[in-house]
């Protein structure tokens, strides 16, 4: 099966910090969507939401303090029920890695190629956030193409 | 086998202005690296190089006008020997659509991982060179991690 996979650096950086930005409602808001409501533990459900877009309930399968955040997908798109969503952090010299994958996706359908896309500008806006103190998260995204 | 897929739409554009960045040197310059040459034909090599970093070449395997580019790795990292890389154009409403892809990944290796943000960086660059008419293309590209 297909996956979308992302490697991102931030700089001068520790995982503690990108943890944080990854497992509290103020920490998405600031780089994913600024609706972000949930319980950031595990069996907790995080509800993302993108205006009429609608978006995703992602249930927190596993927090391993500043090395690893797995989310399963649990309502949204048609196409995204039942993926997994995973963040794998490490320290690499002065920069923090994040090794990104969203996995399950049963065809490498057009809007897996969306995704893939937009989910490199969010984990660019994650990067911002965490180097400059400014992500850009929605409604201030990077818009992408015809389906946003 | 694991694939990079991309999917950029480029506003108040026609896919004939795409398909003259992807296959010139001067509109490869603009959103790739400034450092691009070689004959753009099909059986022809073109050779992208990315300063100390090294590069890679190309060999032109399909030029339909208009539609579909198509590439296939001869030199480069070892990851990327014999891979391919294509470029689908299509209009939807106000929209070029380009469908992005990078196969032949025998491992996710977390080369991959940086390759497919990486290259979501440089179809952005592509997306606003023809938007606006200035791309980043290496070495002014947006820098992502530690191997650049």
């Amino acid at each position: 099966m297909p996956d979308i996979l992302h490697r991102v650096g931030i700089k001068s950086s520790s995982p503690d910090d990108t943890y944080k930005a990854l497992t509290t409602c103020d920490g998405l808001s600031a780089w994913w969507t600024d609706n972000t409501k949930g319980e950031n533990k595990v069996g907790g459900v995080l509800q993302f939401r993108f205006g009429e877009r609608g978006g995703f309930d992602l249930k927190v399968l596993e927090l391993d303090p500043n090395k690893r955040v797995r989310w399963e997908v649990i309502d949204g798109p048609e196409e995204w029920i039942g993926a997994e969503v995973s963040f794998d952090l490490k320290q690499d010299g002065d920069y923090t890695i994040v090794l990104f994958k969203h996995q399950g996706w049963k065809k490498p359908v057009e809007f897996m190629h969306h995704c893939s896309t937009k989910w490199a500008i969010f984990l660019l806006s994650l990067k911002s956030l965490l180097e400059t103190g400014k992500g850009a998260p929605y409604p201030n995204d990077v818009k992408l193409d015809n389906w946003n």
